[in-house]
């Protein structure tokens, strides 16, 4: 496949959840995907400031921020990279193959009464978050991490500012001491080590909104930018690893199946299985979840026979969004939401 | 560099710490380095037993085992494949560059005493850790990981049962409920998700101890064990990075460059510095560690002026031992540490 060392370097500090951790419906920590753009900055929480740039100026200490009304939710995060290492040709960038993603328990304040409290100013288009991790794209000066909501969006309940992950503080490399969680979301929305909030009247042109993070079929297509992530099943992998191929073994029986499926657009409807690569498929039965923004629990009873077999799986959301067996090629590698594909070995 | 897909495999579930976190004396949970060969395994403390086979057999719960004498320490542990990206031909297996690294409070009881209760039987030569994880190395039937220490070692005193890692149960990726800690030997030393200790009469013969985790300088070198850790030391990259080629951008003017060293064989006793790419050397700072088996902290005034440099850094222990500028090659990619060189682009 051919990965350089540019990318070799990006794997080896950012990191999947290891499949099989799809037993668990909140990950746990350390277990979550991570992709930090460029490093993890040390921040004092004694000297961190929140400022807010709405009709007024706020500025808000760690503490003034924990004495905001609480909320805690369980949300599911994807990278909006996830799969590009499985497209062909491969985009340069995180190589990831299907892994990056995850699902937290974040605790925090409604960004909204926040915004509120600042003033909202007649004319607000955009709501901008900066966060304290700072660094180049490529041929560009060094930048802090910024990434914008439209006004509609960052109004939204679920909007939070947490600055808890699983009921502590968030460790260092998801944001200590605050980040914006945005249900739904792929990612990259989600700005951590949050910094300045800026309420602006025309639409932020920052590389992260207004050059990466979009869906374009060709270097001359337009493209439109991510947001809501696509619905994907995962499963874990039955049976055992084989160390360096990680193809699975198991043994010939009763095997049950099981995963999560998720969608940022609407509640997850269905997830349908196939044990042939994908010339048949059936229904797997849904479990419960911890809640709307968060992942769906799926299960499947299937019978393993003697031989070499491709297990997939597939998901549907309420607002009639499916999941492709394969996802279109794009420029940035985005939202391949292609089926995955599990060889077992069974004897 | 042509990283295939079953390296990027690895890579994408597997991951170092990133090196902005050498900042930190004791690693936060989440970015120590972690390398599981099968999967992590769905464990319940309930039902759990560690078996002790010595002259008598223990079986013993997780209470027996929180119940014993307590101890916590700080150890620093590293891959023993760290570095192996790096090497050319690269030796196929997890492709590490050299963050394969972290340092942890681990909170258990020491072995020796356990052993003593189960009853050391005369002529006992190994003691056998099996652990919950279970998968297939290239070409075999699968097993449990296991992994051997000779009696000696078994019985040094800092050697421990770990159930907390910095003051937490461990997580499941860190072997909950219970691992293997062995201060100074490389990772794959420290068996995780323990389950089983058996003392036996001759050289235990499985595939961890007797065919992997050996420095062979070609196929038909009987070669080493490995064992403890080759001194190192690496440097926090100064700067802000470029998101994909990682190059360290920094303004000019004074710099404290500051990282860690460490070495299993004996304390640390100097740690040196390049600017030049490793033409000229100077003696770093070092500054107090969190005890005998963890990692010391050092640092280096350096004057940034404008222009390309490169930086490395160097270390060397008390018996003698010196990290060399480019380290030799081996069959299984091991005990890489050659010097780290950081490019740095000052403007």
């Amino acid at each position: 496949m051919g990965i350089s060392l540019e990318e070799l370097q990006l794997a080896a500090r950012n990191h999947g959840m290891p499949l099989e951790a799809l037993r668990y419906p909140v990950t746990p920590v350390g277990l979550h995907y991570l992709l930090i753009h460029y490093d993890i900055p040390a921040v004092d929480a004694a000297t961190w400031r929140l400022e807010v740039r709405g009709a007024q100026t706020l500025s808000l200490t760690l503490e003034d921020v924990r004495a905001r009304p609480a909320v805690e939710l369980a949300a599911t995060m994807e990278c909006a990279g996830n799969g590009r290492a499985l497209l062909d040709p491969r985009p340069a960038s995180q190589p990831w193959l299907a892994e990056a993603v995850g699902t937290a328990r974040w605790g925090g304040t409604p960004l909204r009464r926040v915004l509120e409290d600042a003033g909202i100013p007649e004319g607000t288009v955009d709501v901008v978050f900066r966060g304290l991790d700072r660094g180049a794209e490529t041929g560009e000066l060094p930048e802090r991490y910024a990434r914008a909501l439209g006004l509609g969006e960052a109004l939204r309940e679920e909007v939070l500012l947490a600055y808890e992950m699983n009921g502590a503080a968030l460790p260092p490399q998801h944001g200590f001491p605050l980040r914006l969680v945005v249900p739904g979301w792929y990612g990259m929305t989600n700005v951590k080590w949050l910094a300045e909030i800026e309420l602006v009247d025309k639409p932020f042109g920052g590389f992260q909104n207004e050059r990466a993070y979009w869906f374009r079929r060709s270097s001359e297509d337009a493209g439109t930018p991510l947001d809501r992530m696509r619905p994907r099943a995962l499963m874990v992998p039955p049976g055992v690893p084989e160390f360096f191929s990680r193809r699975r073994l198991l043994e010939p029986g009763d095997c049950l199946l099981e995963g999560r499926a998720w969608s940022g657009f609407a509640p997850v409807a269905g997830v349908d299985v196939s044990a042939d690569g994908g010339a048949t498929w059936a229904a797997a039965e849904l479990r419960g979840d911890e809640g709307r923004w968060a992942w769906r629990g799926w299960t499947f009873a299937w019978s393993a026979t003697p031989g070499e077999h491709v297990l997939c799986c597939r998901a549907r959301d309420e607002a009639g969004n499916e999941q492709p067996f394969e996802a279109e090629w794009n420029v940035g590698g985005y939202a391949n939401n292609g089926v995955q594909r599990v060889g077992v070995s069974v004897a």
